[in-house]
């Protein structure tokens, strides 16, 4: 599985995306032929997740340069990556994509622009797949034995990434291993995440699965051994300070209460050493619409005023380990994102 | 709003159910003529809440006595009663009342048997909204100052009991003090009760009420003041240790994390003596379908593995204080409950 797809040439292809949305009723590919339907895909949440919606922006400014053709420049550039940056607030990814692009753009002559741009998007792909099979690994190794129970949240897997995932990545390596018992996956209110995506790609992939509501986690670590928690994240702070999907700020208490160890699995390009702490990332605030109906059947009166928070932020201090794709970094965190960080960066350049 | 009605005399009225499954989008209300029928409402969860099964329990009783007619006795009644109790297994108000109706039959000759079935299940409606009342003001004094914001799970209002309602009477007893800003209503996945019923019921009554999904508590503890958490009961163990709506001992934890007192609210009628501490109140799992099923919307793949389990239990070292009609119990609670307890029976008895 894999969130969006490119059909064609260069010159000629297409952009189609898999529109999660409709999952798993229905699998629908949906083509995109400019960057400003990639950016409403982005916000509506036909593709969701932080590697994914960064990867897709990408394709979203190559659309834009291959529009322009011999006009292309950073400066013509400029608002078609400002519409994508914007797309979604919280996960530093997308920022991190365009940032890439629009230095490239800088340094690149129009006639080639279009091309670089459309390696550009294959290559942060590429480098995605070969950093989840990293952090799968990784994460697999913070957790010790067989027979094992994990918890997680949201959908991390194939279709939030460009490849095997991040904290569903772990998942899928430790039943590569032959080490999982059960993945416990929560549905992840309002959006389902849970229920509708990592459900449906785990078992495709006959990975063991379980789903139970959101607020069953505490009876769960009550009353079963539950080896870990993995979650994704869509910016970590330089200190450590973790947001992602609303709802992981609790499992993290609850997984502290009970004493499982929690762990966050993300690439360095999630990490945003710019922001000092949680409290500095911006949480979306989505529709409230969003809770009160689920996949369009009406749950609560009409006019039932509904908070939606998209995301929350998890301290440093209730997180084990942030695995990257250069391995697991422990606390004090300053210091070991910092050097995920370059390490990261070091890398991506080399390539 | 209640959640049933006697339409009509002894001789020939009729039992009429409220369907809570329906609610909020239709006001379906089903005429009941067995104590069958009654038990099966009770098992499909046409009628739910603690309070209000026991309740609807005595009126599938008196049905069943009126069908003996002049047959009445302990004996004759017993597989009705039986089948009454076993309709769920957590809430104890079943048990009670089905006990209190037993003693009832022993005692009475069978001519006047229907009789005085038919004055306790009116007699038991009573009781339940006297003591609501009494709970509503006890509850609301362990709370200090206005503009408060309070967080409930599940439904426990009007329609989970005879009348004013547990937690939610708390709340609406600070509504009507002036000192409520906002009730925070946990949707309460898998069945949706804070959603579809409390939300429903409170705006009814122009009672401030903002819904949240249940992943988004430990955000909202984290991110705003949060004055305190009350939530009902179906069963209270000697010790204290308290079985409500699965997600309630989650609460409970985050509550204790943030420094949020956690209250439960409960009549003495919830309280049962003879269960000893949590580990020994019997635990209903339903059926997974209502986990991968919203209001009859598919939300996972055919055939996922779900857990339903419809309760949890938090210990008593987690809970503030346990509000009965009797007033506020607190710790150590076996000595406490059993005063109140104690209290509630002399009550009851000298009505």
């Amino acid at each position: 599985v894999t969130p969006l797809a490119w059909q064609g040439g260069p010159a000629d292809g297409r952009l189609w995306m898999l529109d999660q949305r409709a999952l798993p009723l229905a699998e629908r590919w949906i083509p995109l032929d400019t960057a400003d339907e990639v950016a409403t895909a982005i916000t509506d949440m036909v593709v969701r997740g932080a590697p994914a919606i960064g990867w897709a922006a990408a394709w979203g400014a190559f659309l834009e340069a291959r529009r322009l053709g011999d006009q292309a420049s950073a400066a013509a550039l400029a608002p078609a990556l400002a519409r994508l940056r914007a797309a979604r607030p919280t996960a530093v990814n997308l920022m991190w994509a365009i940032d890439r692009l629009q230095a490239l753009a800088a340094r690149s002559a129009p006639s080639e622009l279009a091309d670089r741009f459309f390696e550009e998007a294959r290559a942060i792909g590429a480098m995605d797949r070969a950093a989840n099979r990293a952090m799968g690994d990784a994460g697999a190794a913070e957790v010790e034995g067989d027979g094992l129970h994990v918890l997680t949240i949201c959908n991390t897997g194939s279709l939030a990434t460009s490849g095997w995932g991040t904290a569903a990545g772990v998942i899928r390596s430790l039943h590569a291993q032959g080490r999982l018992a059960c993945a416990w996956a929560c549905e992840t209110r309002p959006w389902l995440q849970g229920a509708r995506l990592t459900a449906w790609e785990l078992q495709r992939d006959g990975v063991p699965v379980r789903l139970l509501t959101d607020g069953m986690v505490g009876h769960l670590m009550k009353t079963r051994r539950i080896a870990a928690v993995f979650v994704g994240a869509d910016r970590i702070a330089r200190n450590g300070d973790s947001a992602n999907k609303i709802g992981t700020y609790q499992l993290a208490v609850l997984a502290h209460h009970h004493g499982v160890p929690f762990h966050v699995v993300a690439p360095t390009t999630t990490v945003d050493l710019a922001t000092p702490h949680g409290d500095a990332i911006p949480i979306e605030e989505r529709s409230p619409d969003e809770v009160t109906a689920v996949q369009g059947v009406q749950i609560a009166p009409e006019g039932t005023p509904a908070w939606h928070p998209a995301f929350d932020v998890t301290p440093a201090a209730l997180i084990r380990s942030i695995v990257t794709e250069q391995g697991a970094a422990r606390p004090a965190y300053e210091a070991s994102l910092a050097a995920a960080v370059q390490a990261g960066v070091a890398t991506h350049s080399a390539r």
